[in-house]
């Protein structure tokens, strides 16, 4: 059972607010704890159902909580969640720091989390595991964050900084999703750069515009005013791994 | 203002069933309303607010209501919406045909509607106006695959279908997306075709695995497990029109 007052605390961690105050955060159903539990994360406690805990065996010092997935649902996110739940402690944020032979993504205000969740999953697929965030881009740790990354928050670094001061010193070339750049089916990507990304209504801000030194392009075929900022950096980061192959 | 049973019968809609009866379903937003006005499906009635209206001024036989954002939000699915909502009719569906030289998506029980419409998108970007859906397969019409489509369910014609007849007798090549197939970057895609993709959980049925011709994959340079449906059709789209070049 999960008392009143650690109730009141894992729902307090559905905002950032309280995440932030707290250094912790939600990760919910079987596939993402089963992730968190094998990753560097600190898990600080559990709640699960009795089926999910027959099905895996978590030994250890893990301070355990069961609950139907009634009670559970009750507590997070998820509409249903018949499995799990885990608060977790965030982690330090380290400096940001890159590799001549590296590729990383900058997102200059992505404010749909479940965006931001399915870059970093879609960074994960293809390698990339350094994601620069500028300070209004969605929280890496919102629970609909966690969720669309489907486990690739263990792999991938989220760095908040301010991308202009970041991006002003970075000495490899900075890439920029603009309606008219560089077709990418013709750009000759080099080993390591940076893949900036802007805002979902608005795109690259001026002030980060001025630092990009290669606009470029998805070529359209068709009549769509638009991609989703995820499917772009799809498409992008699959042209940037077959241009090095 | 909406009478009572206007309203009720604009709640309605948000079900299967009675966009079924009624043969109308609902857009949201201005985007997506202003270019469904501009289509050649017919709107039965239109909610707006009155800055909606005066700033687009919107003439002809068109039955208007007014009513505040909050009345409007009521009234449909989106959390705020502060322009309009339209009721509009079904088309009806036409028997699905084919060019030599046309690329066709076929969705093998997709069942998230905001994939189906993130695909609806990604098809109008690159200039494929068929799709195909099994029957199981998320309704064109629920409200979230409309709000997904950004517009382009009014240029990308659905047809539901038993993917396995059509199929069985469709002459050109099939592609299916496996994680065992042809490295996308390697395949010589044809000037035409049918892309199939799966389920979201399960990926494409046996019974439809055996009408692929062609298997092929996303290369993986990272660790995620997969990709979502609508990112994998985004990257396969962009290589097909790019081997086309």
């Amino acid at each position: 059972m999960v008392s009143k007052t650690t109730a009141k605390f894992i729902k307090s961690l559905q905002l950032k607010k309280y995440r932030k105050q707290e250094q912790c955060f939600l990760v919910e159903g079987a596939k993402s704890v089963l992730e968190v539990l094998q990753s560097d994360f600190e898990v600080m406690l559990l709640v699960a159902t009795q089926p999910f805990l027959d099905v895996y065996s978590l030994g250890g010092k893990l301070e355990v909580h069961v609950a139907t997935a009634q009670q559970l649902s009750s507590l997070g996110t998820f509409k249903s969640n018949d499995a799990a739940l885990a608060v977790v402690k965030m982690k330090e944020q380290e400096p940001f720091s890159f590799e001549q032979q590296e590729w990383c993504i900058a997102l200059d205000d992505v404010n749909d989390p479940g965006n931001m969740g399915s870059i970093l999953r879609i960074a994960d697929w293809y390698g990339i595991y350094k994601v620069l965030a500028s300070e209004q881009t969605a929280d890496f740790y919102n629970p609909k964050t966690i969720a669309a990354s489907k486990g690739s928050f263990c792999r991938v670094q989220a760095y908040y900084t301010s991308l202009k001061e970041v991006l002003t010193q970075y000495p490899q070339p900075v890439y920029g999703a603009f309606m008219e750049g560089e077709d990418i089916h013709k750009v000759q990507f080099g080993r390591g750069g940076m893949l900036v990304l802007g805002n979902e209504a608005n795109g690259i801000s001026l002030a980060i515009s001025s630092l990009i030194t290669k606009k470029i392009t998805i070529p359209r075929y068709g009549k769509a005013e638009s991609l989703n900022v995820a499917m772009a950096t799809a498409v992008i980061c699959d042209n940037i791994k077959r241009s090095q192959k």
